[in-house]
């Protein structure tokens, strides 16, 4: 099999994990669980759970005990999806080609829907603590339930959102605040998936702190090659070099720096995790490539 | 010194307890722990940490265990607030004779902010997981975090607030629906409370379920009494027998059964809760006294 066939296995797989741990519609509750699975069903690469069962392989981990993790971080960055969509964020009417859950359900309900993908995601991390008998495990547990909170919160996927927020009502913002909102809204999750394949791995706390800076690496090279092509498909379809964040005169790391050294930089990046991804005694070649794809991806 | 004079004593020392785990205003994330400090430092009667740590002393729980659980419950119950007063939910300007957080930070920083708390809330959970060295004590605290979710997702709080959503767009709701609302909006967060403290002791499971029931009787018997307040008060004021409630032709339970067996219900509950709490080989006679100024309270 080639990557992507490999890769579409492995997202069908990170799926029905998530389908596993999601609950069932029913009750007087029923409303606000279709409102969550709604969204939590809606498709998406499932990259993060992909990173950390891959993360957690590279480790030598064995068994279930990560799967609960994995439909906890994809409750997390959809729980995340659904509050950015709101009137009161984003006021976004669409998502991956269908209308976003407040469209379909309120935005009352939205609201709760969101809350309620999030205690879940913290009630499905915690199943795996019944997957653990012994000390040592019960203890990994603990510590990735800890990496989870610390990248999901307000030092982390939280914190970028409200840098992001707040940068929108500024004129200018500065290079050191635009690398904060990419380091904690796109790459913390990222990290805290990289990490937790780990942790639950039995990894050493120095290989952990490794992992972490690979996922920032990843993360951060994401969101340039993200940027880098919101001025490249701007070429072809409006035929002179300008792109939609220039025209809205957002800053990112391409208006700052330019194409050129933005495509140096993103491979730099890349090389640099893929270097540490090899630094340890374990191999995933898989993981390896997942990287590169993800951050040198066309479209 | 009198009940209310401890009363007052313990308040204290659980807001400090809350404090110490609230974060600093600092960094570009700093507008949104402001907000959350904002609504977790306006006042309220700390009811629920208070409850657990009275149930952690029944059950003879010594130490610090029981503070990041404290914090924990009341940043969860802080957070439904914040959710809650959002114009896309009851859309509230004023709560404790101040402007709700949305009214002061907008609506998009009170939805990140309520974000903010619940994922602290788990954060600050988990770091109970710190004190505990030994597999059982891990176990205590890993069972503790499953009450504390369970509590306050969809089979819990949110499970209540979505029906109560719900029931605001029908004509009319079954009594069996009311007390869905009642027993997961108002009693799930109590239950937690007692639940927790007695876990985090060490009680066996059957006294875990016996607190479960114990706290069940204190939170319906505690909405009871509002509704029963709501009819009363407004005797003093209308001088005549109708409510807020009846105008609004909102079912209560004393809208369902009269003043008179409503009253009724409140004393067998309020007994029955006491029963329960004296059942144990433990003894605190400050819960005891708790519960009943909680339910039997005049305003």
């Amino acid at each position: 099999m080639n990557f992507r066939q490999i890769l579409d296995e492995k997202t069908t797989y990170a799926e029905q994990v998530l389908e596993k741990y999601l609950p069932e519609e029913s009750g007087f509750q029923k409303r606000v669980i279709e409102a969550m699975n709604y969204s939590a069903m809606a498709g998406g690469k499932r990259l993060r759970p992909l990173l950390m069962k891959e993360s957690f392989l590279l480790f030598g981990g064995e068994g279930e005990l990560i799967e609960p993790f994995m439909a906890a971080l994809e409750m997390i960055h959809n729980y995340s999806l659904i509050h950015d969509d709101l009137p009161a964020m984003d006021n976004d009417e669409y998502r991956r080609g269908r209308k976003t859950t407040w469209k379909v359900y309120g935005d009352g309900m939205a609201v709760l829907a969101g809350d309620g993908l999030l205690n879940l995601a913290y009630e499905t991390a915690a199943r795996a603590f019944d997957m653990a008998e012994d000390a040592d495990t019960l203890k990994r547990v603990a510590r990735a339930l800890k990496v989870l909170g610390h990248k999901a919160g307000i030092y982390g996927m939280i914190g970028g959102q409200t840098a992001d927020i707040e940068a929108e009502t500024k004129e200018q913002i500065t290079q050191e605040e635009l690398l904060f909102i990419h380091e904690n809204k796109t790459a913390a999750l990222i990290q805290a998936a990289m990490m937790i394949g780990a942790v639950l791995a039995g990894a050493e706390e120095e290989a952990v702190k490794a992992m972490e800076q690979a996922a920032y690496l990843i993360g951060i090279a994401f969101q340039i090659q993200d940027d880098i092509l919101d001025v490249t498909s701007s070429l072809e379809v409006l035929g002179k070099p300008v792109g939609s964040d220039a025209k809205n005169q957002k800053l990112t790391y391409v208006t700052l720096h330019g194409l050129e050294d933005s495509r140096r930089e993103v491979e730099r990046m890349s090389g640099e995790a893929i270097r540490i991804l090899q630094s340890f005694p374990g191999k995933n070649e898989f993981l390896e490539e997942l990287a590169v794809f993800l951050i040198t991806r066309e479209k």
